[in-house]
Formats: C-alpha cells, structure tokens, sequence
C-alpha cells in the first residue's frame, strides 16, 4: 500500500484501564512524527463518536496535558459498549471520507478488535482507503496472539496489593473473607490474587478461576479444610465461574443484565461474593465470613499503575503508527516476550483476534483446580512489578509461666 | 505516680488500619529509650492474648524488620473483638502481674478506648500499679476529644483516589455509580470520597453520610436531577445510613450480624449496594446502574499510605510511651491541630474518649444534606495528602462538515 496522506483518527472502545490513555498519548505523539499524518483526531465514546462526528483535535493538546493524561485511568476519550454492523460502519465512512481521515486507531479488547475487523471489511468492501490498527487493552489478558495485554498488568497488580492487605487483615481478625475479581470469562485477573503471597500460609489459600467447572460442594469442602488447618481462609474468586452446564454462578440470581455485545452483567454488583458467603454460612459452622467484590477500582483506581504495564500500553500505541504510517499495514498490535524480562511488538492479522477469547494455561492451574502454579506467577510477576514491603513482626515467643489451670 | 519499672506490654484491637503498625513500632522503638522498662512485649491478638499469655518479645526484633511491618497494612500484633468485663480484666491482671507488667499500650478505636478504660479502673480497684495509655487509630475517624485518628488519613486517601478513578471510569461509560464507604455511624471516610474532585462535573455529585436522615425518595430524586444534568451520576453512600427512625438502612435485609460489642455488621458484604441499585433501576428509567462496595481495602490494601498519616500514628506511639514513662499518666492520646498544617499531642482523660462516638461539624455537610462543603476538604485534605496527577484531555473540538439530516 502506498502512503496514505490524511488524517488519523484514534478511540478507545471497552472497559477503561489504568494504563489505556498511554495507548493513545503513544498514538498521538507518535503521530505528530509522521507529515504524511496531516492532523490527529480523536473520537468521543469510541465508534459512536465517530457516527455523532464528535471530534477532538489532538493536534491542539499540549505534551504536558497528554502526559498528564496518560499517567491517569480510564478512557480520556470516553468509551462505548455499541458494535457497529455493516450500517454502522457506512455511516462511520462517511464521516471519516468526509474528515479525510486515512488512519484509524482503536484501542480495545476482543470486542473493539471486532469492531476494527468489521469497520476494515468494510472500508475494503467500499473500496476507501483506510488503515486500521487495533491496540491492545483489556485488564481480562483475554486477547489471542499477545503474550500478554496492556492494562492488564495494572490491574494484576491492584488485586495482588488488595489480597496482601486482606491477607494481613484476615490474619489479624481471622475468618473466611472472599474477594470477588473482575475478568469476564478468564482467570489471569483472579489468580494475580497471588502475587503478594510471601509466608507458607499467606492467603489467598484458594483460588476459583472460569477455566475450572466451579462446584459448590468441593468449594464448601476446600474452605473447611483449609480453615481446619490455618483457622482461618482467604479465597479468589472470578466473576465469571461457572457449574457443570457452563451456566454462571451468577445467573441464578435474579435481574442479571446483559449489554449490546449479548454480555452478561457480572460486575457492578456484590451479589456473587455474598452468594458465596451465604453458602460457607450456611453449610459450615465458621462464624466470621466477609465477601468483598473488588469492582471498578480493579481497573480504574487512581494511583496503582504498574510500571513495565504503563511503558508497554505507550509502546503499543507508538508501535501501531509506526506499523501504519511506516508499512500501511492493518492488523492488531500483539506483544511477544523474548527474554525474562523483555518484549518484541508485531502486527498479527486482525480475524486472529476479533471475538477471540484467551483463556489460563492449564500449566498455571493447579491440578485441584483450585489455586494458581509457581509457572503463572513467573509469567505474571514481571508484568505487574514489584509490589510494596510487606512483613510480619519476626520476635520470639515469651515462655509462659502462668500455672497451668 | 513515681516512675514505675517493669515491663511494657503493647497491643492492638478492632478493625486494623493502614498504619496501626506504626503505632506499634513507635512504641516499641520510643519504649527502648527507658531504662526503667526492662522489656517490651506484644500481645497477640488483643486483651484476648492477654488472657491467653501469649506473648512476643518485641525486644527481639531488629529495627529492620520493625521498619518493614511499620509500613504493612492490618495489626501485625492480630486483633480482636473481645471486649473485657470485670471477670476478664481480673484474669488479664494475673497474668500481667506474674510477667511484671507495668505500662500497658492499647492501639485502637472507640471500643478499644473503652477496653482501655476497664482495664485502668480494674488496675486501680486491685491496687495494681499499672500505666494505661490508650494509642487511636480509626479509619472512622470517629473518636472524641482528637482533631482526628491515626489511620484516617490512609483510609481516606484511599477512598478519594477510588472515586477519582471511578469518575474517570464513569465519565468514560456514562451512567449510575454508587460506592459504598465504610466509617460506621460516622460520615468521614465517605465524606473524603469528594478528595480527588477537579473540574465542575467531576464525581461524586452526591454524599450521603449516617449524619442525615436517609431518605429514598429524596435519594432517588437527587439522583435523577443529577443524571438530567450531567448524564451521569456517582454517589458515595455510608455503610451507615438511617432512616428517620435511626435504623440503618441495611437492617431491613435477612442475616444482619452482631459482634460482641453488639455492633451491627455493615461491611463485609455488598447488599447495602445492590439495594440502592436496585431502587434506581426501580424507581427511574435510568440503564446503567453500577455498585460497588469499597470493602476491606479501604483499610487494609498494600501501598495507599498518607504519609502525613503514618508519621503521625509513629508519634502517636511515641507520644504514650513519653506520657507514661515520663510523667506515669494514664489517658489517650489525642491530636491537636494547632497550625494550617501543624499538630500537637495531649493527653485526655480515657473517660472522655472511651465508647464515645464523634459526628462529622454541621458545617462539613450541605444544606440539603446530600453533599460535603469546602470546609470538609480543608480539614480533610492535609490528612490524606496530595491525591496522584490526574487530567483530562483539553483539546477543542472539531468542527462538524456534515450536511444536516
């Protein structure tokens, strides 16, 4: 393809992350090198921006606003649940021809791969000249063909520090405490649980991922056994598990909600963890139980960034200009790990990843299927980064001297 | 009181803090300075290892490892619930008396300063020669006669970056958030949701603190009128909330728990939540309607420290130490805010602390009762420190070409 002359349009689609604006201050900064790249737009609330012709002029920013930005969670630019159909799109393209936009950018999960996928198809189908690159976000790490997804590590990284702290918690007033984490349909969110586990009998003990039938009975037994032996018991556990028929936990509890893409509403709610809760009641004779559902902070608390997570979601967004404005290439942008700890950038097509769903390693899942491996935790630890000191007071025991009663 | 020699015994009750560890090691570490205490030991788990003689020789520890637990979240100590009668301290006594104990430090809130009490009055009854000091910590910030609690400025830095990021999130994907704080009867914590406000429409629109009748309807209402105007609406809503009869709103739902000090359960579950959601999606034709409930890390998750916070619960700690070992009194430690931002220490009788409950000042609410005022963010934002850079994008917008339909 030669080098197309025009403008260059980027959004972010999907649930925001804590690093998903480095995405587009790369985009843009990286934009600015390119004089082929006449102006950089972006688009307010994603695709349904693009339809509304709801622009920004990127070009207007200043460095320290986009640095500002980009340092901050969530979507700078607004973002949009709609998938645009074959209409959609040909509205899109009508206010992209007429803007003169040539390169699209979209930052998202699996659906917004989707969407990139469909609004290509159609820019070919009508013949417009459009490169379109979809760079990668989602705090799920559920995209095919990337070692890994920016936003991600982030988001590893506030559920590990929230389970340390609950550990320390629960140590200090013992009980059952169940922590209810983000992640759709995969567990890679849920087992970071274990990041900050340091001591032998350091929480979280048990860890329920989507990828392992999830069976209440087995849940109910592997709590008692574990609060048998510790006194106490810490446990993870995904939105998204589900029993023997495939059907969620969660849908037999009543005005479960679903979006436009046909997803189920799994978050937003305390309704698992206090399910759950009501189940370790009810069958055991453990007295303190506490069900916490870690929610939007997982993806948008202000302030728990990880490092290495932060530097990669700028790389992706710069990576997708270069692999554009260098090579007029479509494709998704996908992370490759060479090293421990390094990382290559390439173009994947886009059909390998639009609607694709990731899913754990069985090598990351322990064979009870109910905690995490030594192997997930090497591949998470670097995407995530180093977590804050912790310890415990190390002083001996005094020897008691009271009169045995 | 002539200066008493003998032991020193530090311990930790009811719900950890951020930085009650601080507490501790400032005692420890200030207690190593008197030649007359000869050792310093920690109670496990509360006046509960009082009872049980179990004992750690803080003595022992090197400042490294008491360094490291000063800046871990939760009691490393371990606490506890247990709230002594006379039966209970009587039994406490004989085991301090055959260990020579001689100061007795208790960290914790409006019950532990009670504990405290009981203790002192049983010392004095038996003639037992005993130093009690009561050390504050509170996230509910909700102890009389102290400018505020150790413990309080972490947990509400924690809250206010929450909301700050759950108002990106929420300008991101528009709709309904409601964020349920801890802080018990007290409004505080709730209140520090409005910290990392920036611009005009920046969330939360709406506070709801136990201070003021909740009522639905009005709630509902306040809501609407909020979403009509900025198309969206994030609400922060104490886990304390009444109706006008003084009844909390969680009350009316199934299971509600009682701890030994008669105390309702309101954290650990998310039904507070899911109920006001519920009653938007009932009551209004709002689609989007999301809950979270804040939970455990709002005082226990690892790495959200105010460092104003911390260096104040380490002195704290100290500050019982000097009281007791330099002038043998007993009482509570109290904070004194004595410059714009200076504080003091003074010790306060523990009859004037003990069991009482601190109301957030007339003037830190609104008239309508639904939100905060200036003078809340001044008394608060030295507490909690400087919130993490946060910014939108300033850029104008393009102008539409598009022929009108």
């Amino acid at each position: 393809m030669a080098k197309l002359t025009g403008k260059a349009l980027v959004a972010q689609g999907g649930g925001p992350t804590a690093v998903i604006n480095q995405s587009v201050v790369g985009v843009v900064l990286e934009a600015r090198r390119f004089p082929q790249i006449t102006h950089v737009y972006g688009a307010r609330h994603g695709v349904s921006g693009v339809l509304k012709e709801d622009f920004l002029d990127l070009g207007q920013t200043t460095t320290q606003n986009l640095e500002d930005v980009a340092v901050t969670p969530a979507s700078g630019l607004g973002s949009t649940r709609d998938k645009p159909d074959g209409e959609y799109c040909l509205k899109m393209f009508k206010v992209m021809q007429a803007h003169d936009i040539r390169y699209f950018f979209y930052v998202g999960g699996n659906d917004s791969s989707d969407t990139c996928r469909i609004v290509n198809e159609q820019a070919r189908a009508t013949k417009y000249d459009l490169c379109c690159v979809h760079v990668p976000k989602t705090i799920d790490n559920d995209l095919v063909g990337t070692d890994h997804c920016p936003g991600f590590g982030s988001a590893a990284k506030f559920v590990g520090q929230a389970f340390a702290g609950a550990n320390m918690d629960n140590r200090a007033l013992p009980g059952v405490y169940i922590g209810v984490v983000m992640g759709r349909h995969a567990g890679f969110l849920t087992a970071a649980s274990a990041l900050g586990r340091k001591f032998e009998d350091d929480g979280p003990h048990l860890v329920y991922v989507p990828e392992r039938v999830f069976d209440a009975d087995k849940f109910v037994a592997d709590v008692q056994k574990v609060y048998d032996k510790h006194g106490r018991c810490i446990i993870a556990v995904s939105e998204g598990v589900s029993d023997k028929t495939g059907a969620p936990i969660i849908t037999s509890l009543k005005g479960a909600e679903k979006d436009s893409h046909g997803n189920l509403q799994l978050s937003g709610t305390g309704a698992l963890g206090d399910l759950l809760a009501d189940l370790i009641k009810a069958k055991t004779k453990i007295k303190r139980i506490r069900a916490d559902t870690l929610g939007y902070l997982q993806r948008s608390f202000l302030g728990c960034i990880s490092q290495t997570d932060a530097e990669e979601a700028r790389a992706v967004g710069q990576k997708a200009v270069q692999f554009a404005a260098m090579h007029g290439a479509d494709g998704s942008v996908a992370i490759k790990r060479v090293g421990d700890y390094a990382v290559n950038y390439e173009l994947i097509p886009l059909d390998a990843v639009a609607a694709k769903t990731r899913h754990m390693d069985d090598a990351f899942i322990n064979a009870e299927g109910n905690n995490v491996t030594e192997a997930f935790l090497k591949y998470c630890r670097p995407l995530a980064g180093e977590l804050p000191t912790q310890d415990r007071i190390q002083a001996p025991h005094v020897v008691k001297i009271m009169p045995n009663k």
